[in-house]
């Protein structure tokens, strides 16, 4: 392949791995698994899912998920607060598939209750410590009324608890991990265990690739829904989710520019190919790290190298005095995103190793 | 028009304003105007320069210029330092347009001068204090160096010197950006002034919008290059170079739920509608401005409102005790961007006021 700008590579193999990885973790621990396709937003990732088995999936809009029913997907939940001026989208889809919504307010459901025209699963979004959104995991008054507000519905099926444990996000290792993953696990479970009888049905269904990559324990949880897995990316390697060796996307950008007294490098690449989320790491601020480039694809980061800043188009890379001379202007640097959800919906198509394209969703169709 | 989703609105008068006031100021002070269309990308918007007699323009790579070329634009200078890989490209433009490149490097120009087969314009990135790219400007030994490999090509048309202060968008008010433009220009002319003997043709390009929006001295500066202007956002408000009511873009985004607790509301708009730019003001950091809604667009920001958080589609945003009850499930909120730019581009399409859908360039088509 003829790479001459900056171009999205997708590891197959990796990719794959990742999937088959996750999907023994939900065997082995008997709990159903609900992929995010938000990650990966590709018809051709999701494909890979399916031909392992998996047929159900979550999305983060009611427009991806109509994406995903064109693409033979039928039994969808959309992990996010139900946004009520799409009841028209919503309404199209509870027609033509089995849809499971989020509503955490009483509000969103009387607006609910007046609109759906057909069946629909309802999660209660459950804020079990991240504190972004959803109902507190103790508040039972308002969860039971809105529960008796959804069942005064025939055309709502009550799933259960749905909750993100996006703090994990902030852990250093498995350790940390675990910990947040007990704290929020118990407070869902009481939950649970708290309805259960009225609500024989109820499932409780787990975000957030970090637990669901590295915890063992998932004792009465129900349903995973890990998305980021599917790719991993810095950000995630430096949690403890995955090794380096696991992220199956990286970018190729070409140098531009060569700033040796500073022991800088400028590579067509920025804000608009990566989005600019960061870490700290060492008392630096990192943008990405550069891989080694391998016969076919990349290998691990390369010591002391990384991407110090992006602006719309340029990024800064910083080089160590050492392995400076080896740069030439037209060299391809291979870039680990911090982000990978967010850099894959910006570049909008993957190239495999093999140079095949991959289509994606197009946000905001 | 009916508003469901993250949309981002345009306001065609604050924009034709926009235009139509740097216009001016190029006029008054005898620049040519050479606006840069990174930040709308949008042949729609390009025509609102052509109906003002703009007939150059500057983009940030040789796929903005091959789309601006297909509306007609045949006087392009790409504003980013030449990506070898992409010859093919320059060369098929260079056959078609008058097209500008930046080189900053001997190791540029040597590759530049092995594949070009077309007349090009071609300017010397300048490093004025900025620090991003560029050559040093006091560097006179390598510049002139790089001035005689590029006689050596009948092809090439030596331009001038290039510069963007980007620096001014760590500014606070005119003062400081005043102070920053004198420091720059003096650089550059002082570098014109050295080789306008041997070149007598070669100009001084500058660009930002902050100094090009707010500083009176452009003697000496041939030609400006700002991109920004068109639309502004909060970054620039703070900066100085505008109003807030010359921001002529806002993201509408539905209210998806709330919370009085901790004064948040959460909509449906993240960093796959805004990216992740931020400003840091009153030890705060700041996502986007909320501004008053108007029986037609939008007013000023709303006091005390802020968005204080993104991920991938969620948007938080706090709201004071006392305004919080008006809020509704369902409400659009009007969210000012910090960086317009990369919003726009996330976004790829625009809708006026009046309801009327603007296509934009798609990055990495």
């Amino acid at each position: 392949m003829n790479i001459t700008k900056p171009t999205l590579l997708l590891d197959e193999k990796k990719c794959k791995d990742n999937i088959k990885n996750m999907i023994s973790r939900a065997n082995r621990f008997n709990c159903n698994l609900r992929p995010h396709f938000k990650t990966h937003q590709s018809i051709v990732v999701g494909n890979w899912f399916q031909d392992l088995g998996v047929s159900q999936c979550a999305v983060s809009s009611l427009e991806m998920a109509k994406y995903f029913f064109n693409a033979g997907w039928t039994d969808i939940t959309v992990a996010f607060p139900l946004n009520i001026l799409e009841h028209t989208t919503a309404n199209d889809l509870a027609r033509k598939i089995k849809l499971n919504l989020c509503v955490e307010s009483l509000e969103t459901v009387k607006a609910l209750n007046d609109f759906l025209e057909h069946p629909v699963g309802i999660f209660l979004k459950i804020d079990a410590g991240y504190h972004r959104t959803g109902l507190e995991a103790e508040n039972y008054a308002e969860i039971e009324a809105i529960l008796e507000a959804l069942e005064s519905n025939q055309l709502i099926t009550i799933k259960g608890f749905l909750q993100h444990a996006g703090h994990t996000y902030g852990a250093h290792g498995k350790k940390e991990i675990d910990e947040i993953h007990a704290f929020t696990s118990e407070k869902m479970i009481n939950l649970k265990d708290h309805f259960i009888k009225k609500y024989p049905d109820i499932i409780i269904s787990n975000g957030d690739t970090p637990t669901c990559s590295v915890s063992e324990n998932f004792e009465h949880i129900d349903e995973m829904r890990p998305g980021n897995f599917v790719f991993f990316d810095v950000m995630q390697a430096e949690i403890g989710s995955c090794n380096y060796e696991n992220i199956a996307v990286a970018m190729a950008c070409p140098v531009v520019a060569k700033h040796a007294g500073r022991n800088e490098v400028i590579i067509y690449g920025g804000a608009v190919h990566f989005s600019k989320d960061r870490i700290e790491k060492d008392g630096k601020t990192i943008y990405g790290l550069i891989a080694e480039e391998k016969e076919k694809g990349w290998g691990n980061p390369i010591s002391g190298w990384y991407v110090k800043k992006l602006s719309q188009e340029h990024g800064t890379i910083h080089i160590p005095d050492e392995d400076f001379d080896q740069i030439k202007i037209g060299d391809l640097l291979y870039i680990l995103p911090i982000h990978s959800c967010l850099t894959a919906n910006l570049m909008s198509k993957y190239y495999t190793l093999e140079g095949e394209e991959i289509e994606m969703f197009r946000y905001l169709s």
